[in-house]
């Protein structure tokens, strides 16, 4: 079933992005000069098949799931924090709703794994299991339930698609998930557990110690195989991860874009181009998290964003602030003269 | 006159910074989370003397000269395209007009030193003079004239301020301006010109060379001292750049904070920081301009720019896509729920 998908995903369509490029280039400015503003809506074209855009109407998915690793003491609050803010969400009054507004997002909470069972409007409860198990003591989920995340996360893009969104941010909660993030990423990219973990939000250096020899030993125990991407999340990952691993490969699916926003959406999205390589061009980049394999995890994509706020609070804060730089650009694009209505001789691209 | 202003620059309100970082600690999130937007809002409240915020009411000042150098062939272009997209600012159809739509600001081109005579709604006429002589034969202007453009500068702001706006954000058309900021840089930065001086917007490898030699011969024959900055404007500058320079000054002076844009734009903020270093506690950088020198100037001022996406247009476009995270900052700074609110545990800030 999730073979279908994978082996589903077509390459962008590049004569739609060369038009695209020549509408940039028809607009009086100096040629190029808009940097990734003009590549985004470039890959946007290979994306959607066209060079013409229709208005974006942007959905951000907050994957919330608990992580068992939270016994192992490696984060500074309680596993009850994660529905606490999936209700928040639901109801309004977190930091991506606040941003969401300014950027016209709608938020869409998603219970994909929260530990307690919890029901309010606008929470939409797709729940593969109540958090995952202790990967210090047993693998984190089975292989199935693994997949049946990642299904889900296909499945919500071709639900969302359906209801007229065609702009997909990434977001999430869950106490203990960069915890996971750093495992996997660790053996993804084969890089020690210290240079892939950071504070998450708000450990003691004393607590980042404890945090990596607890990651550190899970990988012994598990040791899973780097190329085996449904393996590693089985064994060290999240249902947030895994649903969010979905989102891209469903937005690579359904043709639709698909917006990392932190370090757990950017691993996760590594996972997804690890399943399938084409991918990437339906991924976009946008803030570069404050975490300290923040970076790293974007350069193995081969993503650049555009934003460096330093920022780290997760829910798909800094994908919302980056998902306005389509509006910008396509302000531009839609809404420019181009170089014979606004009286000046084109530019030439030099070398 | 001008010392006048320098010496009324008073450092930021600190107490109302401290009172801006507790609000931002008091919001349910991971302290410290949101980075640099947090950073904003806590360098505004010193900038206007309180930690609540009023509606953002933002200006595009779009600084509109010529430069008597294009005469040596450093541009693709001719001058003539300075008036013309002075022109397109004031109808509204250039590429700075459909950013500032999404951010709502509003843009105001002025003619600081276009070299032809125009008249057209909307475009405020503050000209110092045709244009600029030719630097590699005389000096670009006056010792005079520079301060008037500076006070020019300096008045704009106050204007703006009178007219209700608190959020200045500054721009720049003028054929050759990349040539006259490379020269300024060069000078104040004891850098050689090859190592600040790029493409602008468009020129050949043959016509970087060129342009770098026209920048060596012209500081050759000038020799400023670049502990004099009204010496380094009047031998090298332009209209444009003088001006932007007393736009910064007079934020700092009348408590406004002004955004810098790209090169150009931050070459001039440089020039108010050495005038009067408590100005950079008013100025903010917004984007890193592709231009080779974009990265060294922010780093001589010492502010960190949030965007990284290649652009190198002018007009403002990059301060205006910048100022947009003040609205960001904004909405989760008044509008998101408090620890209590969100029933969520506060957060340690641990070391």
């Amino acid at each position: 079933m999730l073979e279908t998908y994978l082996s589903g995903i077509e390459p962008p369509d590049a004569c739609a992005m060369k038009k695209a490029q020549e509408h940039w280039d028809n607009i009086a400015k100096p040629l190029r000069s808009l940097g990734q503003l003009e590549e985004m809506l470039v890959k946007l074209a290979g994306i959607i098949r066209s060079e013409q855009f229709p208005p974006m109407k942007k959905a951000v998915l907050v994957f919330c799931a608990d992580n068992g690793i939270v016994k192992e003491q490696v984060t500074q609050t309680g596993s009850e924090v994660t529905a606490t803010m999936a209700q928040n969400f639901a109801k309004g009054s977190a930091s991506v709703n606040a941003l969401a507004k300014i950027a016209h997002a709608d938020v869409f909470p998603i219970d994909i794994g929260i530990a307690e069972t919890i029901r309010c409007p606008g929470l939409s409860v797709r729940k593969v299991a109540s958090g995952t198990k202790n990967f210090s003591q047993e693998p984190a989920m089975t292989r199935d339930e693994c997949k049946k995340a990642i299904l889900t996360g296909i499945d919500l893009i071709r639900e969302k698609k359906q209801e007229g969104y065609n702009c997909i941010i990434t977001g999430e909660m869950g106490i203990g998930n960069t915890t996971t993030s750093s495992a996997v990423l660790s053996v993804l990219e084969h890089l020690p557990p210290e240079t892939v973990t950071g504070r998450g939000a708000g450990l003691t250096e004393k607590g980042i110690q404890h945090k990596i020899s607890v990651i550190r030993d899970a990988i012994a125990l598990h040791h899973p195989d780097p190329d085996d991407i449904i393996g590693v999340l089985s064994a060290l990952g999240g249902f947030d991860l895994c649903g969010i691993t979905g989102a891209f490969l469903g937005g690579a699916f359904y043709h639709v874009p698909v917006l990392i926003d932190g370090f757990i959406s950017a691993v996760a999205a590594l996972c997804a181009v690890r399943l399938a390589p084409l991918c990437k061009y339906y991924i976009y980049a946008t803030h570069c998290s404050a975490e300290p394999a923040g970076k790293c995890v974007l350069d193995a994509i081969g993503l650049h964003a555009c934003l460096h706020c330093d920022m780290c609070l997760g829910e798909g804060t800094g994908a919302v602030i980056g998902s306005q730089l389509f509006d910008f650009a396509l302000a531009v694009y839609q809404g420019s003269a181009d170089f014979q209505t606004a009286a000046v001789s084109k530019y030439q691209l030099l070398k």
